[in-house]
């Protein structure tokens, strides 16, 4: 059998290129890990999804699925997909548990994983004090200090979500200055228990069985000209929690050989149909090249994705 | 007083983009004329836009306006603008009133409204039996017997809503086929109410006090070489309701001399940002030049163009 449409992932994107497959009448086979993506994970309250004025990740997005659920012509697939291959327009998915799945048109719906700081000592202690994610692992931190890595919209309302759980808080932001919303960054301002730190660059995370602190370079001179300079500007900072918050890496190895990347690994699409340069392969949400990644615009871009691939099976058909 | 951004338009695109500019603190004007735009007027039941699995337009809009209302940058005005006028980065918006409100940005989110169909006799039996509503007008025709010009989405989806009223529904497409959703398709061949006539050009629309029939012409063997031809190909339906739903004409007039325009005066915008030829100047939703116009692609258009206003004047000021 051959799908007309196969969606790759379960978060706002790729749920809604299902509600409107559905719509469609398409034969369509959403395949996916889990539901949410990033929304499910990070979000622990969402506040920007029209029509919801402050509603959890995890409940936005049962109630997406509950939606998805309703179309009549949508499978749904627990599974992580390896591969994506085309012949004779054509697409064949190969799942990690190796089996191949055949579909006229596809969309990359796989979003975006945490970007990794790539700091000494950080992936040892993945779970004993590290955590790309508070809304995990926040709770843990009840009364310790924490650092979050990361000035950006993230960083800061990380930041502001473990104002429930930490004693203090510091930000630990790269450049010179903040980059988040000014909103969060008047919140973040009134708390008195986060301290922002600019100009730093983290050299490394310490401990024994789990995280005891954190290790960085004052860079507010420019890049350090001898080793005793470099000495003399590195700071430690006593920390039992790390988060780091510094960005996302959008999940699009399996399109390799399909579709062209930006320097970030985004996969470059036409912005207004997201068709990518194979024709009937579609990337739509965090994993492609467009700007401002937010769950309404990821909903809109799997919209106009799966009436693309529509008019795409109609005009090939 | 000077604004950050002036939003013109309540339909989902301006309200979404009024979201986000309070969530970025924005001084910020939204001026329209009332909630909902097509929305509210047009969509009776709401199936497509993720998280509400079936909800009244009318529902959806207010649940949309008290997130709105949730924003403290954000003032509400409800007003018409005439024009919007540009010197020296600064934007001067004209209402209906005259009035005069300056801003550093605008988003033009005005949606678009019934595109007339111009046969004899549409104008003059508007609200006797000419509308461009079903939902506002629907109702009335309880057992009568109704034609709806138009052979789309918007057509199809009208029909099915009056099968609830009327006792016989005609559907006339100007084309050689019907081009719908799948599903809507479906359910009007399901439906015994409903019947399709194609290559009909609807020519007049004929009554007394209130309509009372329609006539077409025939076109499958194409445009009729004589008079005779014409004469024979005439044909009329007894019908006390005409709905025509053949598009939408973008609101876009207010924009002229600082825009460019599509054959179809739609904005012509920048796809990723939406931002028109002029700096500072967005549009947003139904009435840009951008494919594919749901509700949900309106709100994740008035997100990016909110969040781009934003990204302009950090660089600009």
């Amino acid at each position: 059998m051959i799908y007309d449409l196969i969606i790759i992932g379960g978060g706002p994107a790729g749920i809604t290129a299902g509600i409107y497959a559905g719509r469609q009448r398409m034969k369509t086979l959403l395949i996916t890990k889990e539901f949410g993506g990033q929304m499910a994970e990070k979000a622990t309250e969402v506040c920007n999804y029209p029509g919801f004025e402050k509603i959890s990740g995890a409940e936005l997005i049962d109630k997406f699925v509950e939606h998805l659920e309703k179309q009549e012509s949508v499978e749904i697939k627990f599974s992580e997909v390896g591969k994506v291959e085309e012949q004779e327009n054509i697409f064949t998915i190969t799942t990690t548990e190796n089996e191949k799945i055949q579909s006229k048109t596809v969309i990359i719906a796989t979003g975006a994983d945490p970007r990794p700081l790539e700091a000494v000592g950080e992936k040892e202690f993945i779970g004993k004090g590290v955590s790309y994610c508070v809304t995990c692992d926040g709770p843990i931190f009840k009364n310790k200090t924490i650092a979050i890595i990361g000035g950006g919209n993230a960083g800061l309302e990380a930041a502001l979500f473990m104002t429930n759980y930490a004693g203090k808080i510091y930000i630990l932001e790269f450049g010179a200055e903040i980059k988040a919303d000014e909103i969060n960054q008047k919140e973040v301002k009134n708390s008195d228990k986060i301290e922002i730190i600019t100009n730093a660059a983290v050299k490394e995370i310490k401990g024994g069985q789990f995280v005891s602190s954190l290790v960085y370079q004052d860079m507010s001179e420019g890049k350090p000209a001898s080793a005793e300079a470099s000495a003399r500007r590195s700071k430690t900072l006593e920390v039992q929690g790390v988060f780091i918050e510094i960005g996302t890496q959008p999940a699009t190895a399996l399109a390799k050989g399909l579709v062209d990347f930006t320097k970030r690994d985004e996969i470059i699409v036409e912005p207004e149909t997201f068709m990518t340069k194979t024709p009937g392969l579609f990337a739509a949400g965090d994993n492609n090249s467009g700007p401002y990644k937010q769950i309404v615009t990821a909903a809109g871009e799997g919209c106009k994705a799966s009436l693309a691939a529509y008019d795409y099976l109609r005009k090939t058909k």
